[in-house]
């Protein structure tokens, strides 16, 4: 993965292509299809996908997406001969929450024909819908098919893939879910030109991450494509997506429960998380938090002689280019609270990626790698966010 | 298993010791520990299960246990070394339900110091408190260390092993939950002395079914040590425990995902869930519509010739030695709609376990072995339900 800067096309030519990134996750491996105009072309793709047909489906959307992209994706499944319905529910991560899951639990349980063990439950929208539909199909009797058609960025390139599913609990986000692969996810690049570009922006906010811990060339494409990708050039972004896919996928299949390498994919997460929480959810997007959280991680790198100045430059050059923030200036509407080292540091222990009290950190190692820290201590957090304050 | 009569000893004899049966899923493998006064040793027991030790543990109960044992279960865990915190909830069927679900998951995730991937969640109950307490570690931080220590002899011989957990929707029982196996089963038979008889008597209901699937040996067992069983007698319960265990063990080991042998322990069941379901949560226990529906399910078996008529009577001889009603006219409480045809035929195909409208059917197959039909006809399951008037 990391020499693979020769295989990486620097231009964006012959990039319209629908392209196929297998998860190798053994029996419950599944491929995630990228390309253009794909949500008319979505229930034939289910019917590719099991001999026996599945009995029903349920679309799970929130009330942001549903409008724009349901009636579609309905007919497209209805076409392929399967009974669907869509339940909707009100947009944002504030709805992310036990009593959401309950009451779409139950009006999916109340569908007639009712949901067997044959039925299918699909996800349409971003991070939070995923999420949500994804944790119903695992627990609705007991786990249920899954297919995922993400509509953000962020989803596309990260949450969609990993079977990482959830809803956010009073005392942290993500504190609530269960690990259950999809069958399918299904990437239609099209489906971006609606998104606002403050979540574009957040998602090349990930993109960023994967490149830096594991495919250096990738960030010379995303510096090289910047404008292209801030304008939602559909050819360009499903470039981006597959290659951060693809990503995803060696490691997610490399560590499907997180024990390790996984691990890894929280580079800028341990601060970013923390920024999010003491900003209150929707202070700041899940991308420019983790850049942040990356500029930051980066200082604590560069001070342990781990990456140069020059690699750290480059990051927040990088960032700055995608309309990322690098310093607390760049978000002037953050609270304050959210940029407070003894606010942050308290939050950062209550994680539940903290074990017994000690606080991890990923690191970048030299150009496109990282590694995981257990030992950062208080004064290097504290030089880490003092950066921040540009 | 099904040519073991000569390894079970008809007598009571030897039977005070502590037994391990276990349970074989490869990395998911755990022991069921069967034995008397094992409470104050389970502190110990926990220490040994791991080599890091747990951070804290949560002890998930209910109302009716709570006041019994849970002050002994934490003081045994504390003892250990380890921080421990009692959470209960309303004893019933009637709270094993998404409110309640939500409710334990955010009082766990409030807890300080603070629920973590290294932390155990304990359930001490029976099958309600079972299904909870390991939905909820199976749902914490997407899965944490769960241990059952059971309190009920239908949680002893059936629920506590296997993994299954979940929720009642308000469509019906156990549709919404997941997969997730122990780290270990404590068995303490001497915590049956506090049960009801009625609540004994559903357990041996359980243990007739195991007997009659899979070891006609347990069958001769049962009949003989009817009295001592009925009178909670702990060795001979213990005896019985572990058998019924080591019964289901094997199933569930050969099966874990329920998607063939499994199966066979919903023998009963078809007509039992419906049975439960139109009489309404608390009109009639599990073992007793088990029991009416295993009767129910002979009778398609002899029909079919898959059993003699001698067969069919002694499976409701013993069901009535121990207790367990064999006619409707044995439960005069049971509302009527709970007895009508054309309603439990109804509820049967809604049932989860019902795929595309066929009602399936676990019947007996000769002495000890049983097999899934997925053929019976609405004639069949008429001629069934007649036997029940008796």
């Amino acid at each position: 993965m990391k020499n693979s800067r020769a295989k990486w096309s620097s231009t964006a030519k012959n990039m319209n292509v629908t392209k196929i990134i297998p998860v190798s996750l053994g029996r419950r491996s599944y491929d995630v299809t990228v390309g253009l105009d794909l949500l008319d072309d979505v229930g034939s793709r289910l019917a590719a996908l099991r001999p026996e047909r599945f009995s029903n489906v349920g679309i799970v959307t929130d009330s942001h997406v549903g409008p724009l992209y349901a009636a579609a994706l309905l007919a497209s499944v209805r076409k392929a001969g399967l009974a669907a319905t869509v339940v909707e529910f009100p947009a944002g991560e504030q709805n992310k929450n036990l009593t959401t899951y309950a009451s779409l639990a139950e009006r999916l349980l109340a569908l007639r024909p009712a949901i067997d063990r044959r039925s299918l439950l699909m996800g349409l929208g971003g991070g939070v819908v995923g999420d949500m539909a994804g944790f119903l199909a695992a627990t609705l009797l007991r786990g249920i098919d899954f297919v995922n058609v993400p509509t953000t960025l962020l989803a596309d390139v990260d949450a969609s893939t990993g079977g990482k599913t959830g809803v956010d609990s009073q005392a942290g986000k993500n504190l609530i879910g269960a690990f259950h692969q999809p069958r399918a996810v299904l990437v239609d690049a099209t489906l971006l030109k609606s998104l606002p570009t403050e979540q574009l922006v957040s998602g090349l906010g990930e993109c960023v991450k994967h490149a830096i811990i594991r495919d250096q060339a990738a960030l010379d494409f995303l510096e090289q494509h910047a404008s292209a990708l801030l304008s939602a050039d559909g050819a360009t972004l499903a470039e981006v997506i597959a290659r951060n896919v693809a990503i995803k996928a060696a490691i997610v299949s490399a560590d499907e429960r997180e024990s390790g390498t996984r691990a890894l994919l929280n580079f800028g997460h341990t601060i970013g998380h923390a920024v999010e929480t003491a900003g209150g959810y929707g202070a700041v997007s899940h991308g420019q938090a983790v850049a942040l959280g990356m500029v930051a991680a980066c200082r604590i790198a560069l001070r342990r002689g781990l990456i140069t100045a020059e690699h750290e430059a480059r990051v927040t050059r990088t960032l700055a280019l995608l309309h990322l923030p690098t310093r607390w200036a760049d978000l002037p509407a953050l609270p304050s609270q959210a940029k407070d080292a003894a606010t942050l540091k308290g939050i950062m222990l209550h994680d539940k990626k903290a074990l017994a009290g000690v606080v991890r950190f990923v690191l970048p190692v030299g150009l496109g790698d990282a590694a995981l820290f257990a030992d950062v201590n208080t004064e290097e957090v504290d030089a880490a966010l003092a950066v921040l304050q540009g």
